[in-house]
């Protein structure tokens, strides 16, 4: 019997432990949840015989000596920063690791005694990152094992809202961590590299400088640049490429719409209102426009944005009811962004019928002999239900497969990992096939951002 | 003989240490300057018997517990930051301070010290803190005694440059640190009041929500909100009034200008650009914007910023060289702001016969007797030349005064202090008339935000 503890059990596990709890018969496991709710981490067993759900603190060292030596494999699903407890109890207990989260530098610094011991720490192995990372470098070793050079890589992730779901003038509710949303882009410009030159772009225009893309079947979806594209060059082994650029897809019109909050100063974190919690919308919004002992909220908005008087954007608003004066934003000390995520929260919560839904789009432009050329390749897929999410089968059965790898000593390159060799994307994007998560590629012109070589 | 020390003799404590040496013989004082260039101290000196210059270093423990000791009061004219190692030890032998920077959490924390000891440690006493200060509470004091009821307080200061002296299409050169002007109005909304409602301005939006006024016989100036103007409720002991603001003044058309700077990006002090040494200043500003094979730079910002073709702004940024491809930033691992800098101070950088001007603006609203009413108060000085410059006049002057103020005991207050307080700022405003800095006061209608108390 190999043994699998996995920390945490929240909405993004479901499909990770069905997975391990559907192969553990067969492949002799058994699987230990361990999550600061006993119940919830009893619940996720269904009363499997090759499983138990157990009350688990990440902080209580004692019971990390007592539980992590029982297992082969721990699986983290916890917030990135609340890792390194138990990767240090991995590495001294000789048990492998995987986790979704991106490397921090407390883990990357761990490589060389994890590899010393020819454990693998695999990271990164969700969707974003995760499954982007893997789609990617198969395309781009290919091209690299015909002969081809790489000119121009483009990867664009959403998680959405799925068609059938979709009823509100935004195409957006919230299928993943709401704050995060509400903050997306802060913290710096968004660097990237077109054409061999640097570009960047501040956050209060990063909703304005969008691109868009064609799914079949699906339509239009448009995207924002990500804050740093430019750390993929080393990851992927792409120094020379010309243009790297990534970002995050939306169904169109959310990016122009959204940016009315940013302009206004509504996504700030930085500071707290004073006696939020009895502030009205109408009143919240009243922060960041003009003081007027005449005029209304609604024409001071519309004047501050430039909002015209048949612009579909203001419906967007009026959707959300933000100029009520009677609903409050009810929370104490409230930052603009925690006010906001408030009143979106009524209005872009998921329905009990909802679907959420996955798309993930790349571009490769390579020169092959002498020719330049591209293909363009998306992935779409749509949760079942609200228990096996689009995100939850992305994010968890990645890690779900790796794991079962490592232990079956199919994946073996020992250190802190990431899903960008051969041996671990290979397997796992094959069998991801087999659970709807399947790549389309075309082969499209070459169109990257100067065909015809043109002085600008 | 009293002693004074006088620590940094940079271009800001010409006027003070004039006006100390010319002082020096009549008052039997004498007059040490310290700087980390020695001849530049002995140079400051002037030959004058009262005084001498010596290498400072206010790292130099050693240096310091001998100099220090040896003299009644030290006047710090250091960057603010710098300001502790010598507060320190003036505590410690028993010495009154003087500077002009903001207290700073580490300076308030010696309050119950230094009032024990019945020393007076002046701060915030240059222009802005200091001379603001003093004309505001001049006022609101007097308002006051009268039993008036404070509505409004606004307050806006500039540095600018002189009518004579301005020759380019900004109306502005660097009069002080060009560095902070570059940042300013940076790291965080600007948050004030208006009638009883708050107000907040993100960074973005700052320099398009000015105000403007008005000043006899120098026409229309404008100002954008600084950063933290609520702070000054308790300072000035304005808990409930109902309109605070204070402002950054700038000559007309500045602020808009400005701001396609802010809105591009190029003054983001938070990361660095790569090979920024070799880059020109047309390849800086294409940085910021789309990759295209087949546009201008030019057309590509036109269309960025929305300049029509016909707007002034633009003549703003030919002005600047902007475009130019020969000229190279030249400065390694610059930030944007850095870069930005650079290209400012070939064009904003005084010419040996400029001459500045320091502009300060109140507004205060009132009620009395049941009637509302408003005080408008406004100071212009300008410089004799690139010596006695007003910011070294209005910087220097207040810290001069005090100094002697203190010695002289007609300032006894002991602590951590401001020049909040009438024995502090009546005495001092009534000699800084005598070197032409001198408020001008009109009683105006109460403007307020809401005269006919029209519902919004």
């Amino acid at each position: 019997m190999r043994h699998i503890l996995i920390i945490g059990a929240g909405r993004s596990a479901t499909s990770l432990i069905q997975y391990l709890l559907d192969k553990a018969p067969s492949e002799n496991l058994f699987i230990t949840i361990g999550d600061l709710s006993e119940e919830s981490a009893q619940k996720f067993t269904q009363g499997h015989s090759h499983a138990k759900g157990i009350l688990f603190d990440v902080f209580d060292e004692k019971q990390r000596a007592e539980i992590i030596p029982q297992n082969d494999l721990v699986i983290s699903m916890l917030p990135a920063h609340l890792h390194m407890e138990a990767a240090m109890d991995c590495l001294h207990y000789g048990k492998h690791m995987v986790t979704a989260s991106y490397v921090s530098k407390e883990m990357m610094a761990l490589d060389g005694a994890v590899r010393e011991k020819g454990l693998v720490f695999m990271n990164e192995i969700g969707v974003d990152p995760g499954i982007d990372h893997m789609s990617a470098m198969q395309v781009i070793d290919r091209i690299r094992d015909a002969g081809g050079k790489m000119l121009l890589f483009e990867s664009f992730t959403g998680g959405l809202i799925a068609p059938e779901s979709d009823d509100n003038l935004w195409h957006y509710k919230f299928t993943w961590n709401p704050r995060n949303v509400v903050l997306a882009g802060q913290g710096g410009a968004a660097e990237f590299i077109q054409e061999g030159t640097y570009k960047y772009i501040p956050y209060h225009r990063l909703f304005r400088r969008t691109e868009f893309m064609d799914i079949e079947g699906y339509g239009r979806f448009e995207a924002y640049a990500n804050r740093n594209s430019l750390k993929y060059r080393s990851i992927y082994g792409l120094e020379d490429i010309l243009t790297l650029y990534r970002g995050t897809m939306r169904h169109v019109g959310f990016s122009k719409a959204w940016n009315m909050f940013v302009q206004l100063g509504m996504t700030d974190d930085g500071y707290t209102i004073p006696h939020s919690e009895d502030l009205s919308y109408r009143a919240f919004v009243n922060l960041f426009l003009p003081y007027s002992p005449t005029d209304s909220v609604e024409l001071k908005l519309r004047h501050n944005l430039k909002i015209d008087q048949d612009d579909l954007m203001w419906g967007k608003l009026e959707e959300l009811d933000l100029f009520n004066s009677n609903k409050k934003i009810g929370l104490k000390n409230a930052t603009p962004a925690q006010a906001l995520q408030k009143i979106l929260m009524d209005k872009w919560t998921l329905k009990p019928d909802d679907k959420d839904m996955i798309v993930m789009y790349h571009k490769f432009g390579y020169e092959l002999e002498g020719q330049k050329k591209q293909i363009d390749s998306n992935m779409v897929l749509i949760g079942e239900d609200q228990t096996f999410t689009a995100m939850a089968k992305t994010v968890g059965l990645p890690v779900a497969i790796a794991a079962l790898k490592i232990l079956n000593r199919e994946i073996t390159n020992p250190g802190v990992q990431l899903p960008i060799t051969k041996e671990v994307y290979e397997p796992i994007l094959k069998e991801l096939k087999t659970y709807g998560i399947e790549f389309k590629e075309k082969h499209v012109p070459y169109l990257g951002y100067n065909p015809n070589n043109v002085a600008g």
